[in-house]
């Protein structure tokens, strides 16, 4: 199938390489061009613009850092609502806001074009090794022709509505879900080091009986070991999901107040020095900090 | 060897059985006789009161509802306190306080008696097949003679620490993560129920990908299905656990924010009609009707 | 001095009816025309759009209902931006948020015309008998010749900065601390109610001893009396400036936990069935319903 | 009127001062002596024992630090439940817990003894001025018996109900809505301070407007200059009384969310080094703190 993949970030480059091997043919884009050099090298064409590379591919996929970067990619001059071919669909990989997505289906729809969301739950590591799983929802007919890309790059795809939009609320609920084991576990930490235990011993407890899902080994092992840097996934990047979760509630109406403690946990981390730099679970710094630890 | 089991609720009949199975000689006692039925036709033999139960016995195990419940056994006339022979040890399963198992720590020292706390995880299914997982802590040689009797009991056992009271620690901080992991999945079903998401589906994918532990499956099911009677964990022992979390970051000077919204949430459900029936995670039908549906 | 009044809500037209009374030149545009009738049979002059209104003014008043509003009459076609003469003065009375503050100094900087924030304290009554408090920030000499204008419109007047956006802080946080006015007294009163104790009689002991400010009689008497309607100020008002007060904080990267707090009860009671219509001070059903009552 | 006053505090001093002032014949007894002696210059009778100093008196007021304290003389080997004469009026000013008061009503009328809650609203300096606002509850007619005493000690007083803790409750809730003042007017100036804003302005600004109320100027005051020392009300004492509004709303089943908040705000002050001798108001560093400033 002829593609684009725009966003080369740890992320998007794992997924783009694997398309690639998949016999695809893919043009790519990023802004910064360096880091296109590898997939290039395997045999992906480099595109000056978002438009020159979605023209002619029959799917457009997008892994970029936030909203604002797809706004300009999509809305901006030469944008994709602009430029694509009525037909083509474009396939949103990037973690945003739910009121963007809506933005999006709406403006593709108008303009002939197709809209799938599909953020991904895993790591950089995961998505080198397909191993990423994908959240998808759009129109039926267009997420089955998606289906055999989905499966290339990732372990397993759950298409979850047909209203993409749907698909970013899943992920964010996700990343909430993730943040609320750091915040538990990092007041728990806290508790069990002030009285003595060692955490260490603590966390192979936890692990091994009835938290044993990889969410609490992971982030279970750095809170235990203060191990922030380098930061897997940075603390503004778990701010700006814990944001658009609530701003997803807030437009639903939907009041989420363990999400509005890690809210207020993230900012405080924020403001901290050197805060930005850590990885999120870096928050339970704060739990073991009032403390007085 | 010959060991007391005092509280045959639906956990203490499991342990128990299971003790006189590997052949140890068990007086069995509990407040209301009926319960004892079963262990008397397996071979434990019928006490008519705790001191009976623990006369020449080398370990006697306790398993009462509460505080409350263990203080009169223990400190109660002719209570533990005053009737064990020197040298005796009370092995504590409770889930109790870390106040009192401080409390007993000391008394039973000062009377020439042992102490050991060895909470357990698990419900009364596991408690009857030996799969509990048990927190023990406690003088090294006493835990060391309790060893065989823990391999009975449960799948596998932690020695946490030399002090008693930090076993009841740890046991509370995981029946606090398992409260947050309740809390967490309430507010991320509310919200994508509210977005239009099907929770059955949902949870499907949860627990496919990054929330494999079995925590999230049995409480992910319970709220997806609003399945809240039977209770396996009524919400008056949840509450009161967080009671206990809550005291014992008191006492150690540590704030603890989720705990306290789970606190808040256990009295918002205890204040409805039918609140103390139903299972512990029926907080969740708060964050749904918080928001509406 | 010849102004414009733009916005003639409850507010804007008692402020406008002040300015005219004073002998202020005074033209008057609102988008639904009906309100203005009043005011010109005072004396002033109705435009037919905001430009027109502007035209010739010294200074042009704002009194809209959020953001959306000012930026429409401010960027939109014929706005504010593209029609004020070099020199004339934009004083934004309307509680709107920081950032938006922030881009119209900017943008009225660049246009070459004077921006002050004045957002004032006070119900419609108090507009109408010239009570109000305004809270002014902006280039001090620009401040200085409104002085005159602020005597007309309020009963005092406090400058606080020379960055306008500071006064929007200033107001938002006042607005923050009432909602924490309301929030606090709606759990005092659901448990002494609770408690058995009769809610007038306890106002009336508040009131007269310790919170004797106006705010905790007025919004006392509204809860006491569960008197929600009609809306002195309406729930959704009173999301929008909770709202807006944790988007400065997230800004700032100051976490504001009671803020977080408001933020999910107005949020609890928008979700419920005719909310939106409700007073503000109707978050305190949502204490008294979780405790059963 | 034969008395006696128990318990030599800052504010039991005052107190018993305004009682012998008024011509009133007042045995006063403390666990050490030597806050005795001005009152005894002043006329006051020293006792060795509580029973004593009781021995005799119409009624006895006990103004003492806690509820253990409180515990220790009524229930103590030779306190007042055993010592007093039938018909006297055991007058319990101190700020105890909700549960404590119902004890004593029950042992008391036990005991054919009367029992009337009556803690009171001020600092040291009011109660020396006789300017305290008094909270009483009890039996009608042992109220009405005691009112003229009340005239003397404050400058008004409440009865709130007949059931004695009633009037404790009403106690608690009022340093709570202290409490809640002090938090939200941390969070507010941790936000303006961080955004620019001058905090003496900022505070003139906000008691000259909507919060003229003296408990915002003074703690307003406190938290704006960060004058925490010498401690007007200890955090520990602050402590204490969330804790007792929390027990309150445990046992009547009412969630507080905001003392919720005020409970990990004190724990955390207590856990930093120097924490307890500083003025409850000191919370306002955390909010401080977190926001990086």
């Amino acid at each position: 199938m002829k593609l684009a993949f725009i966003g080369l970030g740890q992320m998007g480059q794992g997924m783009a390489a694997n398309l690639v091997k998949a016999g695809h043919e893919v043009a790519v884009y990023n802004r910064s061009v360096d880091k296109a050099a590898g997939l290039v090298a395997q045999g992906a064409k480099l595109a000056g613009t978002p438009a020159e590379a979605a023209k002619g591919a029959e799917a457009v996929f997008t892994m970029l850092a936030d909203d604002k970067a797809l706004e300009a990619v999509v809305f901006g001059a030469d944008g994709l609502i602009s430029t694509l071919a009525p037909g083509t669909v474009h396939v949103s990989s990037s973690t945003i806001s739910v009121a963007l997505a809506e933005r999006l289906t709406e403006a593709h729809a108008k303009a002939g074009q197709g809209f799938v969301s599909a953020p991904v739950f895993g790591r950089p590591d995961a998505a080198a090794a397909a191993k990423l799983f994908i959240v998808a929802a759009g129109a039926p007919e267009v997420v089955a022709r998606l289906q055999p890309l989905f499966n290339v790059l990732g372990q397993r795809s759950f298409v979850v509505a047909e209203t993409p939009s749907s698909a970013n609320l899943v992920k964010l609920s996700g990343n909430f879900l993730i943040g609320s084991v750091i915040e538990s576990l990092s007041e728990a930490f806290a508790l069990v080091a002030k009285g003595g235990i060692d955490p260490a011993a603590y966390l192979d407890l936890l692990t091994s009986t009835l938290f044993t899902a990889p969410v609490y080994k992971t982030y279970g092992g750095l809170i235990a070991g203060e191990t922030f840097t380098p930061a897997g996934f940075a603390a503004p990047l778990g701010q700006k999901d814990v944001r658009l979760i609530l701003a997803a509630g807030e437009a639903l109406n939907v009041p989420l107040p363990l999400a509005s403690l890690l809210r207020d946990r993230f900012l405080a981390l924020l403001a901290q020095p050197g805060g930005a730099e850590l990885d999120w679970s870096a928050i339970s710094m704060l739990a073991r900090r009032d403390s007085g630890q």
